[in-house]
């Protein structure tokens, strides 16, 4: 596969630039006879859809997925299910003078060198545009798996330094997360980083960010060793969303430095444990705790502020971002986490079906 | 796929129990008429098997690979590549006592799950042997990337707490790695590793560390957007490793706290950049820069103190490892790091290729 | 994957049913950076398309691909690319009299099983119109192909007994293939072929045909031992085009009768042999000469005529055909098989660059 | 993947030249907790062996089998299963004489041609040798699908010109394919064919045939549609296997000829049909009607006889085969062909499972 599609038995393929006609993509491998709720679907959409709040990036698109296929009277039928997002809003002029520029630290670089030919507008298929498509394939996924009692819940736990503390952490309402434009389920924290961000903006500069999620209710079993262990795929989906610079699962880097008597989780009589250390992995597979596991994206590359750069001759330019960008990525990448969470999830679950003869 | 093969073009699939008759693999793709030097694959094996040093595991196992098809006369001929590693010193009695227990934050319970049929001896097929296998794969890799001007290097920079600086990192003298048992290039930093893992293994515990990993030389273009990006796929190949539970690239779960003009990497006129907060990688193409990345593992579960657990009823229970175990996985794991990063880079080279008609 | 798929490094994931918003595709791996010349590909969909001729189905499908991504300034930029064929003449109402019966020999009944639930309108996802999608991703591979030298010939070879001898076969005009409706290149045979089936669609009736299809200046070495042989996946392909049941390569079915010592292409000192009974695979991989194969085509399923038939509950009906219908599949299905040829070739092609390090 | 596996879900991946140490394989996704009888595999691998009769070469292979992975206490772990064939009665040196020579026909050309380095022993890779690993997966697959009530019977219908008639074949006594040495169910036929294969031996030369294969007690539902169609998975596993140039299933080539109100398979009440042209299979997925198809095998390209041919540089040379050879291949292939089958369906079983949410 050329890299388009991330799945083994529920697959999703996307396609489209950000200055497209249309992006889109085919969800296969849906389970059959299952009732999908659309509206739930461009509820996700507009999760993660630009101008949703004042925080984010005033591009205006509505962001409206159509179905071509796969599901009739309101049921999938089992056969793949092809959706369009229709590009509305794209300023194309906006990155004319990108065209032969090369933005520091964005993929302008390495696109132009891998294929030679490179759509420049918006990013072109490097836009993170692209992953509206997988919050479509997440959140028909998440309707499969909520009705099998999973709940996948992320949220924004950093920006830059402002940080929840472990004891923030274990003390969180998660119901509390949409209640506030940074996505974070800690209304005071949350204050401070929407603060921080608009301060940033103003700057024209952006900053980082990290995103922790939660699945309940996962069952026990999910996950293929040796090399297709559970959280080395969310791994691997995690780290495919744009920006994203580090996953860790359980304690992560922080258990490094622990001893394994602290370490270790130990049973109740029910095979629940006491801790979660493991973070819901064990040898590659569910245990049945929920899976706790954190993502770090990076500062946009984008900036409104110039920046020294080259062109393709490697001549000295000076750019600057004159497309309309967030300054910081993890508020509307909270549903993108979510998706492809549900994506590996339901990917893995009917793995686990097939074996069960 | 069932989970025992990594790679699209160049391809591993392991097979084996750490208490079989042996372990072993296919290696599928390896270009046909390369001259293979099989001492240099010993090599490596020896780099990670047991009782290499008073620092790890007493298990005395050869680990020789014998090599059973897909080389002729020296060279590569195209075809799978089928080798065996025997196990040699399999005390199954050292796990008796583990037969219907499971140990806290080990495979057992969930393979017992899964599976519903377990082989305890030794973790079976979660056992950290399995990675003897990735190694001679690796190494394989090694000899073609090495050729191509590639080079692969992994060192450990954490042990417990004990962590090379900003600065010590720098100035590392990456040949030193092996001059110690830890696998520490920093002669001094080495030494409070060492002496805090035999401390860790008096006290009966284990202790987690951090692997990092550079790859000069690096073709710009590697790594296939959206999905299979090239950190996505090194992450995914490096979290598959036993004990791993976080990883990050260039800057990571560090660069969150950046501003995005101070983490974006200015480009010399070369192509080149005079930072590399993006660890070789921008929009999941490597730039030509050098990858630097980094894998924290876990204390390892199995102790030699008694640890409170259940049996399969959900009886209350004491284990303690009677085997013979490492303390800290890291000095061993160092090998293991070098040769997954092999494997993946290989495969995209291969899947570089292929575009080129 | 689910099944929408076919490739490797050449990917086509097709989506979409008959009467549908539309039907449409995403092609994956077309290297950068190549001209693309759209009108060829819509001349493909043309020969495909109903209502072409007074021979085919009279149903009026303008069938016009939409390219939504991958494509730049008029050449491939090597992301992936979304076509969509909207579906215009849509008489669903055609089909509502098949809601709840099966047709005989088609595939309503085990759709129906197999999913639970079915898009009953003009077949579904069942329907042949799925193959104008990959006439769309075989007629781009073609370009590639004819580039590199690759001329990809299909043509009717049998409509019922009226059979191209193999004297016949030897001496054709393959340039006459497209003079006549029915698509075979000796213009008597066409003739009668014609007449034949005018005959009996004025019946209600429907009658099988075979395909013959050569690809000259394919390159030495294409095919993957010892699973993906590359007639092994010319002839899976060939089989997934709707109604076909047969494929043979070379001598096919009646080298069976033949001994060895008559079989045996003969080689000539350049490497080319005197005969070509295999077809041009030796091994699983080409060997130069030209690739000889056919696919044999049963009749089509679905008469005018009535037939006996049960519906969902068991009980007897009548059930006739009251859409517009192909009286024999042949004519129709010739840019069909060259596509799916096309698509074979270029994924090897592909695969074997792989390994050119 | 490189070719040296099938499946998707149950998957083979094989390694081993015909005179190498040892040929094997790696299957995985097998399920957990199955009880395995290894002499029922060892009977499949005698059926296959040579030196079993005077029909077949007299190479003497033992064609032992050795289990090293995923079974424990009797019974699947679930884990992937290695084994092991080791090859026992290589003479290398009946091999000399070809070393820079080709067989006219024989995959010596395009190995050479494809990987420019080859292991001339035996045919290496090439050699149907391979298949013996390809018999111990379908013996392990075949004790599943017993357990489901699937039963899979290949037998010999062709040699040369001599051929069962339609009648025949609707009155065959499957019990009787192992009554003689040529695997033909009607002992009349199947003696005309041994003389005709000690005839065609006598004389240094080789002749074709063919296998049918019928499968009882599939269940409804196999299958993928559209391009992972189970006649066309069944079609590419049968043409995978050496010397096979044609497939057909169901009324295959000689449908051709039918109307399609002759052809269509009229219902019966319970769903199943009155005949049986479909072989079982519409729309690509089974209907529960008997799998009916059937795979042509050309002769043998090494002849003991002497053939005009070219060595490397095109130099024109006489070759003659002094191996030990088979005179027609499809007395041993009848267990091959069964094998090919069971891996496939069973395959297909698991993904079928997989959408059962």
């Amino acid at each position: 596969m050329a890299g388009s599609t991330i799945g083994k038995l529920f697959t999703l393929t996307t396609f489209g630039e950000s200055h497209g006609l249309a992006i889109g993509g085919i969800i296969d491998g849906f389970p059959a006879n299952f009732p999908i709720d659309i509206n739930l679907i461009q509820h996700e959409l507009d999760r993660r859809k630009p101008g949703q709040s004042k925080l984010v990036t005033q591009r205006k698109e509505s962001d409206e997925v159509q179905f071509l296929s796969g599901i009739f009277e309101g049921k999938s039928t089992g056969s793949p299910i092809g959706f369009l997002i229709p590009n509305t809003d794209s300023k194309s002029k906006d990155y004319d003078h990108l065209k032969d520029s090369f933005r520091p630290s964005h993929a302008d670089f390495t696109y132009e060198k891998k294929y030679g030919h490179r759509d420049h507008r918006g990013g072109g298929r490097s836009s993170a545009r692209e992953t509206a498509s997988r919050v479509v394939a997440g959140a028909l996924a998440k309707q499969l798996l909520v009705h099998q009692g999973v709940e996948i819940q992320a949220f924004v736990s950093q920006v830059g330094k402002i940080k929840l503390s472990e004891n923030e952490l274990e003390h969180l309402d998660l119901s509390l997360t949409e209640s506030n434009l940074v996505r974070c389920p800690h209304p005071q924290k949350a204050k401070e980083m929407e603060d921080f961000i608009f301060e940033t903006r103003k700057k024209g500069d952006t900053i980082g960010g990290c995103i922790s999620c939660r699945v309940a209710g996962i069952p026990i079993g999910l996950g293929e060793p040796v090399f297709d262990k559970l959280h080395a795929e969310l791994g691997k989906a995690m780290l495919s969303i744009n920006a994203a610079k580090g996953f860790e699962i359980g304690s992560g880097f922080s258990g490094v430095e622990m001893y394994g008597s602290d370490h270790n989780d130990i049973f109740n009589e029910d095979g629940s444990t006491k801790t979660n250390h493991s973070g819901g992995v064990q040898g590659g597979i569910s245990n049945g705790m929920p899976l706790e596991f954190r993502t770090a994206f990076k500062p946009i590359a984008t900036l409104i502020k110039s920046q020294e750069s080259i062109d393709k001759e490697g001549n000295r330019v000076v750019v600057e971002g004159k497309g309309r960008h967030d300054a910081c990525v993890v508020p509307r990448a909270v549903p993108i986490v979510e998706a492809m969470a549900a994506i590996v999830i339901l990917d893995f679950l009917l793995r686990q079906h097939a074996q069960s003869v």
